[in-house]
């Protein structure tokens, strides 16, 4: 028996009752996968992070100088040569590439470099490297951790111009391009010949490929597609001393030797300079379906997470969960966006099927959502039957992040857990937080075991934050998680690296780092606790 | 219209004409992939590599001894310590583990070690390091590169006591265990909770997962799963000084540093020695269909691979291929052993699909089946209907290696090309040694674009090895391929790194093994050219 079914055809979607009526969907691939540019970059300074007039990292964390020397006159005239009227030094030019998009940090680089080529990259770090001066490698600057920001005066390398694709094999679907392609360029690009970029996520319209692959980041295709350690076959990269590391291979098997390029891939810039990489990209799926359930409790977001693994096995492309509050703080803050279900319920599921026969997977998903409704470990769904469905259902799910913003001060955590211990976390923290936080949410990737806890407060708050920390780490670390799933440690999680990783594998970095950047030139006061 | 086709029901298939009728069918997980023994472990040391009474590596080779120290009574008597009843200097014992099962190498070690922890494998370590002796880690000993063979006295430290599962998560599908297990009993575990091992070998039924972890195994799975590089969650492994680095997580997402575990993923024991592993297991499919199909050209095999990307999508799961030179040996020298197909063809494709739902799968298949019989790409084919008949197809394949060696002798390669090359490299060859040698046989992964190219004389024939190498090479440098696609560069290809790698990318592994094994205790002669 199928129970608590609600009928709300009006509502953006259509009732499980009748999920067997919806039509065949078959999308062009424009419309395959919803592009959202970042939530933040609309936003007045004002309410994002609550803090207009930005202190600088240095001063706010407390930071001291690296000893590394400061640029010259005759530097810049070297840096003149080397990428002629790419040289930035205008002070309000620059200012955009000195903050990110969060406002959490802001640097005082005076100086900034465009270079074209891995050639004029390299040019750019031997100088550096023999005088001695900090950089930081720069792609579309979107990251959560700060890590692509200066912190003191590092001169910026940006690989904005660097944009050039090199190739795409049309039998493999191997792509080839320059560091700063816009990924959203490039699934566009790929699209065209009927393939997907492996990696998908809400920066798409800004951030450049070489900052994904030097964050190794992961997004909401990883479930299916994997992790770039994976799907990407090659990386041309820079050492801090100049020296061109070509491991671009387009090949999708290549056992020869050590394979170097994956220590590129998130290591964020301070083991090398990524300018180049080639990529696998799958076939396109022809076919996508978004479903969004209720649930009465965690329990049952688990056993509808294997049921999904089980009933819709190749074709599950997303399932992702978040719980009652993240609805209030969307539906509280941005107007016009809503649950598509009548009735509230403690938990949601949202889940997403991709394929290459569309009559198929709607079959699948058709029975699976029988079988979790009878099993009544769903309450209630909706399927959505077209694009502007699809969009507005991912976009719920995507702009909880702005929503929170809204309360004032956001405190936000991406973490791994073991998939059962997911949602402890958010209960401990709420429980523990309860007289002063505005509110705690959970939400997430479940299926890759990635949950995005957040709680805010009306300003910026102190006691909180020690209430908050150490202890969401420690837990954390108590149970065997990540304190970075996918935003990896940039600057503001550098010093937490020992909740998550044991002493010998912190010890070998700390010696790779070494080997490979000897000066610590390159991107410093990031990833690792202090070396500089 | 569907041209060319013959009916062949009686022949271990359904014709193409009849391949609407055929079954579903549902397999219990046990039969849903073939699992086959190496081939050569029934093979008589007479037909095997022609070769009875097998010389030294050190001699056959002309290697130079390392300068490291000979083991003492006393290092002797500080293993037994560390060891207890697990330490052999029997020298029948040691007989097969100082031997390759092709024959193609053989060491003189006079001690084995039979750790069954991660701290006895610490302890020894650190004892030979101090001591300045050689070791080899030896997993299944199944590799065909040399690699887990000693060359002259090394210390043997076989993992195969080490042989706990540690852990199944049967939400997430990960597993933890020693890196002693059979990859086949692995598999056998986990199809028990519904999931399937994202690797599988000819050789699963002796190899050991350390093993396939530390030479970064490829095999028949990788086109569905991909690489170790990404469905590996997790390595702990001990350095040359006994350090043990622990790397095994055991999520999905971890973005906390430089993923230091991929270093020990492919670089054969040189860098560490690989004690347990985390490995992430899909769910396992429900369904599985294979396909044998006869082209006329090597364009038509192409064709016919990119309307399978295309209209198989996500359940195709292996993509092979081979030329009429396979079937004509394979039917010369072993038994029983017969095409499917009733007319020859120049080439041969076989498709696996495996998925969710048996009867989409079938559909799916019956599409792309008619799409290309109609096209012209594929003239006939047959499908099988039951297990039988799936591991007697799989079999052909598997067993190509196997009856080559009744030739006489065979020049074994292993090449990465892109895929629309990868013919040619066999057309250039068999022109070449068209009159010394017996013949020439090209098959393969085609979906992963590796190329199996085997040429076969009576005896070993100094003057057409010379013909062949380093031509061959050269060849698939000059057209961007690797000289080894999965079975890495052990003993027999650790001098030809530089065709398939940069300058840049060697010098750094060369730093690498410098850091990370400073006395280069850890199988020496093995991967990297000479560095002892």
């Amino acid at each position: 028996m199928i129970r608590g079914v609600i009928s709300k055809l009006g509502k953006g979607g259509v009732s499980l009752k009748n999920y067997k009526c919806f039509q065949r969907q078959s999308l062009t691939t424009e419309w395959l996968y919803p592009s959202y540019k970042q939530p933040g970059v609309s936003f007045s300074t004002s309410t994002c992070c609550g803090s207009k007039d930005l202190e600088l990292t240095s001063v706010r964390y407390n930071v001291e100088r690296g000893n590394y020397s400061k640029v010259t006159e005759a530097d810049i005239a070297e840096f003149a040569k080397i990428v002629p009227n790419r040289l930035v030094t205008d002070a309000d030019e620059i200012a955009g590439y000195n903050t990110d998009w969060l406002r959490i940090v802001k640097g005082a680089s005076q100086v900034l470099l465009k270079p074209k080529t891995t050639k004029e990259v390299s040019a750019i770090l031997k100088h550096c490297n023999n005088r001695h001066l900090a950089v930081v490698p720069q792609g579309g600057n979107t990251g959560l951790v700060g890590g692509s920001v200066p912190v003191f005066d590092e001169i910026i390398i940006s690989t904005q111009l660097m944009n050039n694709i090199i190739s795409l094999d049309d039998l493999s679907g191997t792509l080839v391009c320059q560091s700063g392609c816009v990924l959203e360029s490039l699934d566009n690009y790929v699209s065209e010949k009927g393939f997907i970029f492996p990696l998908d996520l809400g920066a798409k319209g800004s951030c450049h490929i070489g900052g994904n692959v030097s964050t190794n980041a992961g997004g909401l295709r990883l479930l299916r597609y994997g992790s770039l350690h994976g799907s990407v076959l090659g990386v041309e990269a820079v050492l801090a001393d100049g020296r061109v590391i070509d491991c671009l291979s387009t090949l999708r098997k290549d056992n020869t030797g050590y394979d170097m390029k994956q220590m590129f891939i998130g290591s964020e810039g301070t083991l090398g300079m990524v300018t180049a990489v080639s990529v696998l990209c799958p076939t396109r799926p022809k076919a996508c379906n978004v479903a969004f359930l209720g649930c009465t409790n965690f329990a049952d977001v688990l056993s509808t997470f294997k049921s999904a693994k089980g009933m819709l096995g190749e074709i599950l492309s997303a399932f992702e969960f978040l719980d009652h509050q993240c609805i209030e703080v969307v539906e509280q803050h941005l107007d016009g966006v809503k649950s598509p279900l009548e009735t509230d319920y403690p938990f949601y599921v949202l889940i997403e099927t991709s394929g290459s026969n569309a009559e198929h997977d709607e079959e699948k998903l058709n029975q699976f959502l029988e079988s979790v409704m009878s099993k009544g470990t769903v309450q209630d769904g909706t399927v959505a039957t077209d694009m502007t469905k699809i969009k507005a259902i991912w976009g719920l799910r995507e702009r909880i992040a702005e929503a929170l913003l809204h309360d004032g001060y956001c405190y936000k955590y991406d973490i791994s857990l073991p998939i059962n211990k997911i949602y402890d976390l958010v209960e401990v923290m709420r429980n523990r937080l309860e007289k002063t936080a505005v509110r705690s949410v959970g939400y997430g990737h479940l299926g890759d075991g990635n949950l995005h806890y957040n709680t805010t407060s009306r300003e910026f708050n102190k006691d909180l934050y020690g209430q908050i920390e150490p202890f969401i780490f420690e837990w954390t670390a108590q149970h065997k998680g990540s304190i970075s799933a996918e935003h990896g440690m940039g600057f503001m999680k550098k010093n937490y690296m020992r909740y998550s990783k044991s002493e010998g594998a912190f010890d070998l970095m700390t010696q790779m780092k070494q080997l490979m950047d000897p000066n610590g030139i390159l991107n410093p006061y990031k990833t690792l606790p202090k070396q500089y």
